[in-house]
């Protein structure tokens, strides 16, 4: 039993003339807490409290923290180690990451739970803009194209280097694809799979910080489900030019990928695509 | 245009022999952040801020509160209203509920960037613990029993009810049934969508709150998408027996279903299901 996938017994309930309920063995999705801690001259910060599928648990925490606008650049982050975290039979967990900053990188301001003293009238706009991170990389600026038909293929990709998908039918997957020979061909750099959207971008975008890659020029960045405005924030901070989703984007994500300059692509499905916004990034 | 959808240019590109490129509107979800605050003695607190689909705030914010802990019943929230939040035009966004609480309610502890001076080998274990909440409602001692038929028809009657979804294809549905009839029959009590599945079970749970129907005994929630670890957890804080998927779901989900007696269904597909945990809820 790894710690990607876990067996377990389950009823399985087939509704046919012969009404069976079989018992069975049943493949999951591990899906575990984990902890993000950021070093402080006094101790440590308990950053955010995240559920994922272990494995790949630096990158996800390195990909986090570009995500939130924490780092943005390799030497920004100086360590990463497991911590803290047994379980009652004092094993170590693996739910718990320490993360060491550069002294000179501010830590992070507080989120969630702030307490305020302005009245209700003002208050409010600064915590909602705040969703709206500056970011450090430009997209926008990013001169690739794509033929229409690389771009269609590569939810194709995406499913054949998935291994885990197929057994659990519960993962969700990225993968970050550099774009060459003019358009017409791209690379798999990384796939990265969790049972989280969100948690699989970051585990990509934080294997591109740790291996000095940021930002990505160049690349597209084709995840398995929807595109929210959460996943087109996290291509923009890492610079990923375009982002395809093989279902509906929403409007918010449209929004932020015209003002961020991300192509933004939905509903690519092999026989077809929608384009968002970016759209002159394509080949006619 | 209505705030739950919107109207979008898209450029279509169907690969075909003819290799069209189209220009067409599309429908989009509407997704618009959300900040959650609670009245304070000398203010205010931004609790959280979540992505949302508008619609339906003050039950997302009341089923946020009970899905946290924070409330569980109903005389608990004295009222909630918008406030703050103006757009560039001086235009109320609606983005932002405030919620009063009866002053005897405990306001919630800080979760995220909490400073602790702990040395890294005992730290972290309370933080992961605190993932799992201690429940107001019990759903392990309900009696509620279910024909397998009638769990196996719940998926169509929710896609049926589900008016934004066939518009969109990028919205969550959690539908929220009370079993009648000794389990061969269930009556479709309310039934809410957003862009984040989470938020549709919000909306559900906190409508049954602010009904005075907590908790929620002889109830199937039935979801659109997979179970999470934080779906089961929802379910089991609002007291509801029974959770069932379209999808499948985690290793945790289905550690959690077991600890707090939730019956657990996955995979359900009209012709079949699979059950994870609290098999004994399925006539046979």
């Amino acid at each position: 039993m790894g710690r990607l996938s876990q067996r377990r017994k389950v009823h399985k309930y087939v509704l046919d003339s012969e009404h069976r309920v079989r018992n069975k063995e049943d493949v999951l999705a591990v899906e575990e807490p984990l902890e993000i801690r950021l070093a402080t001259p006094g101790g440590a910060l308990t950053y955010s409290v995240t559920m994922r599928t272990p494995g790949d648990d630096f990158d996800l925490v390195a990909g986090f923290l570009v995500s939130e606008g924490v780092v943005w650049e390799p030497g920004q982050l100086v360590s990463e180690r497991f911590c803290g975290g047994e379980d009652a039979d004092g094993l170590q967990t693996f739910n718990v990451v320490q993360a060491q900053l550069r002294p000179d990188v501010a830590l992070p301001e507080t989120g969630r739970n702030v307490y305020t003293s302005s009245s209700c009238g003002i208050c409010g706009t600064d915590s909602i803009e705040s969703v709206r991170r500056a970011g450090h990389h430009s997209p926008a600026d990013d001169g690739v194209r794509l033929l229409p038909e690389l771009v269609a293929g590569l939810p194709a990709r995406l499913r054949e280097a998935q291994a885990l998908f197929e057994k659990t039918g519960g993962v969700h997957a990225a993968g970050l694809f550099r774009v060459g020979d003019g358009g017409t061909s791209a690379e798999l750099l990384c796939l990265r799979e969790d049972v989280g959207r969100h948690n699989a971008v970051d585990k990509v975008v934080g294997w591109a910080l740790r291996s000095g890659l940021l930002p990505l020029e160049g690349t597209v960045l084709q995840v398995s489900g929807r595109a929210s405005f959460e996943l087109v924030q996290k291509a923009a901070m890492a610079g990923i030019p375009v982002l395809a989703a093989v279902s509906a984007p929403s409007s918010l994500a449209v929004e932020l990928a015209e003002e961020s300059g991300v192509t933004l692509v939905g509903f690519s499905r092999g026989t077809g695509f929608n384009v968002y916004a970016g759209h002159e990034r394509l080949l006619s």
